[in-house]
C-alpha cells in the first residue's frame, strides 16, 4: 500500500533533521498545528522527496536560499544540522556561505557563519 | 611565474560563462570598469577558484542565491547560462528553482523558471 | 466521493484567477510542469480553501504580500485581477498598497500600483 | 476646531496598539523623536485613519506585509498586538501567516508564528 | 504666512527632480492621487527638507538604499537624475553602487549601474 | 615597496573600526578564516581605499545600504561604531536612518535606530 504524503515527509523530515525538525512541528501544535503538516506534507513529501537532485545537493541550495534571504537565522540552524546530517562536510558548509558573497554580500554571510560557527561548537566540529 | 588574480579570474569566467560574461565586463567600460574588474577577481578569481566545492556545485548554489534574493533576472540569465556550461542539466536547473519553493515561495521561482525557459529555448533545449 | 487535492486547487484557481492563472500553469508545461501542479495542489488545493479567512481576505492579504516582497510584476497581474474577480474593489486594491507604505516604503508600493493602473485600464475602470 | 494630525495620529494609535505603540515612540525620544513624531503623524495619521478600508483590514494587511519582509520581529510583536485589540481573532492572525507561505516560504511564516505564540501565551490565549 | 507641506514639499521635489518626479505624481492622478500627495508632503516636504543633511547628501544615501532593496529601478531613474540635478558627480554615482558591494553582493549594484549608464547616456555624459 | 591589499585593508579595517573590526575577523578564523581575509582584502583594502568618495560619505552609504537591506543588526553595530569613529556625528547617523523611512518603511528604520541607541549609550553620546 502506498504511504501518504505525511508519512513520507515524515520519513525524509527524520531523515533529514532527526529531532530538530520534529520540534519545530510540535512547536507549532497548539497555534499552528497545519503549518507543521504543510511542512511534512508539501516541503519534505513532496519536494525532498523529487529525483532530480540528492539529499546532499539539496541540503547545499536551501543552504543558500536561507542565507541569501536572510533573517532566516532558527530555519538555518535546522538546515547545517540536517546538511551535516546527509554528509555534506563542515568545510563544504562554509565555502557556501564563501561562494555566496559575490551575490548577497558580507553581512547575509557572516550570519550564516555565525549559525555554523555555534553549530560546529555544540557537535564538537570546532 | 603565479598568474595574477585577474588572469585567474578571467579564465575562470571564460570556463564557466563563454562570451556572456565578458559581455557584462564589457558594458561596465564607459561607466564602471573597475566594477568588471572586481567581478573578474574577486568573484571568478578568488571565489570561484577555490577548492572545497566544484564548479558545477558553485553554479546550482549561484542559482539559488539568485532566485532567492529576486530582481536577479540579468544575472539569472548569465548563471543558467554558465550552469548549462559546466554540466548542470536543464532537468536540475528546473530542479533547483522547484527546491527553492518551501524556502522563498512560489513567486521567486516562477520568475527564476521563466528566465530558464527562454535560455532552454534559445539554446533549442525545449 | 472526495475530490482531489487538484481538483479542489484547479477550481478554486478558476475561481479566483480565471484564465489567467490557468495560463501561468500552462506555460510551465514544458519546463517544470510539477511546479504548476503545485500551485494548483498546494497554493490552491491547501492554503486558498481553509476555512479562517474568506477569498476576498485571502487576495488583500496576497496583494500586500507580493506588494512587499518586491519584484513580483508578473505576480502582482495575476493576482490584482483575481482581487477584482473575487469582489475586491479598485479602490480597496489601491488603498492595499497606499497601506503598505509606512511598512515596505513609497518603492513597493509604486511598483504595485503602476501594475494596478495597467490592469484598471485593460479592464476599462479607470 | 479640526484635531492635528498628530492629535488625530496618536488617537488612532491608541486605539490600535494601546500602551505599546507609545512605548515605541517613547523609546525614541532621546535620540530620534521626530521619528515618533513621523509614525504617528503619518502611519497612524495619515494613512491608518483613511476610508477605504477599516482598522481589521488594515492590521491584516499589516501583519501580511511584516511577515513578508522579513527581520521584523519587534513591528510583529507590536501590531500582532494590535490586531488582536481591534478584534482579529487569534485563528484569523496564524491564517494570515499560512496563507502567506505560497509567498514567501515557510521561513519568513515560521519567524511570524513564533512571535504569535509569545504574544498569545502572554496574553493567556493558547 | 508659513508655507503648506505641500507647498514646501513641491518646491523640494522641484529642486531634486525636476519634471520627472512630478510625472510621478501626475501618473497617479487616476489611480492613487493621495499616493502622490503622500510622495510631496511626507518624503519631500518632512523628510528632505530636515536640516542634518544636505540634499547632496540625501541623494547619495537614496541612492545606496534603492540600490540595496532592488526591484527598485522606476526609483533609481528618478534619483540618479535627482542626484545629478543636485551636484553629485557621475563618478560618485558610480561610486555609490560600487561601495555598496560588499553590503549587497553584485547582482543589485551591476542593475543600479545599468540604470545609471542609461541616464548617462540620455544626457550626453558618456 | 607596496603595501598588499591585505596591509592597506588592515589599515583602512583598524581606521574605521577600530577594534570591533578585528573582532569580528578574529571570530571567523576556526571557521571560515578565508571569508575574513576577503574582508580585509576586498572590502577594506579594495574598495574604501578607492579615491572618488570619502571615509564619512563611505560610511554614511554603509548604514544607508545597511539599515535597507535589514537583518544586519551585528553588522550596523560595527559599521554605526565606524562611522561615528570616521567623524560622522550622532545626529547624521540618526538622520541616515530616518532619511531611509520612504524608501523602506518604518521597520527598518526602527531596526537600525534601536542599535544606535545602543550604541550611543555605551559611548556616552546620549
Amino acid at each position: 500500500m502506498e504511504k501518504s504524503r505525511y508519512e513520507t515527509g515524515l520519513a525524509k523530515l527524520s531523515e533529514v533533521d532527526g529531532k530538530v525538525g520534529e520540534q519545530v512541528v510540535q512547536s507549532l501544535k497548539d497555534i499552528a498545528p497545519d503549518l507543521g503538516t504543510f511542512i511534512i506534507e508539501f516541503a519534505f513529501g513532496d519536494i525532498y522527496t523529487r529525483p532530480a537532485l540528492d539529499l546532499k545537493q539539496r541540503e547545499c541550495i536551501t543552504l543558500s536560499s536561507l542565507a541569501s534571504i536572510g533573517g532566516t537565522e532558527n530555519q538555518l540552524r535546522v538546515h547545517i544540522n540536517g546538511a551535516l546530517n546527509v554528509g555534506v562536510t563542515p568545510q563544504e558548509i562554509a565555502e557556501i556561505f564563501i561562494h555566496c558573497v559575490p551575490y548577497v554580500g558580507f553581512p547575509r554571510a557572516l550570519n550564516a557563519v555565525a549559525v555554523a560557527k555555534e553549530i560546529f561548537q555544540e557537535r564538537g566540529i570546532i
